[in-house]
């Protein structure tokens, strides 16, 4: 089910990950293993469910780039690895929040958590990883960065609000959208790459260069998401294919098929995603309207867009190999195929 | 339905909790619109659907004894107002994670906000009171507070986990349902007083005391709180009677009848709390072997040891209006019939 799209523009041919993973793998080992010890708890369920999503596989982009931006800034020191550890656990319970709030049944491939240990534990879980994840901001002594990672907190929670508002309502125009995404997906990715340069103790311009970079990686990112959720390749992720779709999920995909549809096309998307009334065809003649007014190709060229705005954030640093791997992140983010 | 307990005891002929109440008045009002001002947000089923529960009269017993250690500690700011409002954010974040939890149809005597909201949106609207609770901690510049503040948040968490786990396990003996309520209700409590002595800067011994109070204070409250819920006067706090037991709930007074039981009865608990499985009668019979064992008044009795203890933590106090309110809000809490 679904159409490959060309992910592969111009400028991507080789967009690749592995440099940023080199980069930062001494102190991704250490914050991998400070997650395993702050997921633990004597309530054995915790760290059981915790664990069934942390070792999912994720790709844990977003600790990643704090560990790569504070390595960029010339940070020496332990904060770091707490900071990105902090960010890994904020995004985790954001997931088993969300998997509650969604009603998901798979999650990177697997069953949700929720399947297996219920909404209730889900819920409290996440609220153990936040708890852990402000104690380990505190140890940092950075008020900066906790005020930081404490918005971030607020604005994702106020995202999800929003998206939930908006559910199924196929009115949603594409500005509402960049405003649910920009603040449930982009926020947690620009206090991940901001908190590298603020503990640092770098100056107000390279810090706001980078929340500039990883808020806007973080929209090319979640576009990308959307397209893919909509490709053949999706399966490679483990998700099957039309995931959002079934769920009657607004994406910018649908927004645009909608917006270039006709008066026909509008009615099957008020039944499928407003009125989540589906039949068994309904996602291959989705995938065949979004091919007919070229909805991927304009979701990934939106990505594209503010992953060029990402890259002009990162202009100010002096050449290096951790700017290369960041830029090149960006290449790897809208290229991506899974 | 449900018994009528005496639970005054000749301690606490007077019990009152309005002298706490006048003295703390005057920065309780500023607490109250910084809840407001806090609640806030410019997607407006969040204000909504905080303010739903956060107007429905709670007794904010918690901000109240922030506020008023850190009086009685001579402290002169504004932290406390924040570290205040903090507290009672978190707790309002508790409870709506705990109404998604528990399933419960009933909250202060209103409808939960998940029947009215679903469940997605109180999870949702609880993150965002946490992230705004954070961002008020971070605001007073205190690592102090923030460190015991988050570390509560995590034991909360483990507390509600525990207790998720001990659910309708009738076997569940008194020590573990001790630990359950010493994290899930007294951890707040006792961050609440504690951060009232370290933001006015005093000394360890005067903040492990304040500590100590909160703790056996927050004990106290929740054991009454149990009893309550088998009690007449339950009524009276909006709740009807017998939550608890229609929930299948663990709390001590079913430990305790369970326990002195004969083999008949510990069969009736088991069929109505382990398997949740009651007919119309099941309340009023379960009160009736409350009333033989007299588990209620053991509560009650057990509620008032850890108000003893709050009562010594408070002894290294100089003698003020502020301690002897303190004082007389342990009786309330011991005394109080809704």
């Amino acid at each position: 089910m679904g159409i490959v799209v060309a992910f592969e523009g111009k400028d991507n041919r080789q967009a690749s990950i592995e440099r940023l993973v080199e980069l930062v793998e001494h102190d991704m080992e250490r914050v991998n293993d400070a997650i395993l010890v702050r997921a633990h708890s004597h309530i054995d369920l915790i760290p059981e469910l915790a664990g069934h999503l942390i070792n999912s596989g994720g790709k844990r982009l977003r600790p990643m780039l704090t560990i790569a931006t504070a390595q960029m800034c010339g940070y020496h020191g332990d904060a770091h690895v707490k900071l990105a550890t902090a960010v890994e656990f904020m995004h985790t319970a954001t997931l088993l929040h969300d998997d509650v709030v969604d009603e998901s049944d798979l999650r990177r491939g697997k069953q949700a958590a929720r399947l297996i240990w219920g909404n209730q534990a889900s819920v409290l879980v996440g609220d153990y990883l936040l708890g852990q994840a402000f104690k380990m901001m505190v140890e940092t002594k950075s008020l900066d960065s906790l005020r930081i990672l404490a918005n971030a907190a607020c604005v994702i929670a106020e995202g999800e609000v929003m998206q939930l508002a908006a559910q199924h309502d196929i009115s949603t125009s594409e500005d509402a959208y960049m405003q649910v995404i920009g603040a449930k997906t982009a926020v947690l990715f620009a206090a991940a790459a901001e908190v590298g340069a603020v503990i640092a103790g770098r100056p107000r311009e390279e810090v706001s260069a980078l929340e500039s970079y990883g808020r806007n990686l973080g929209i090319a990112f979640q576009l990308v998401d959307d397209a893919l959720d909509y490709s053949g390749r999706q399966a490679l992720l483990g998700k099957s294919v039309g995931d959002d779709f079934r769920e009657g999920k607004i994406t910018l995909p649908v927004v645009l098929s909608y917006r270039r549809g006709d008066v026909e096309e509008r009615r099957f998307w008020k039944r499928t995603i407003a009125d989540c009334d589906q039949v068994a065809d309904d996602l291959a003649h989705a995938v065949r309207l979004m091919e007919r007014h070229g909805a991927l190709e304009a979701t990934i060229e939106r990505a594209r867009h503010y992953g060029t705005i990402a890259r002009d954030a990162l202009e100010i640093f002096p050449h290096s190999q951790h700017r290369a791997a960041l830029l090149e992140a960006i290449d790897f983010c809208v290229a991506r195929t899974s």
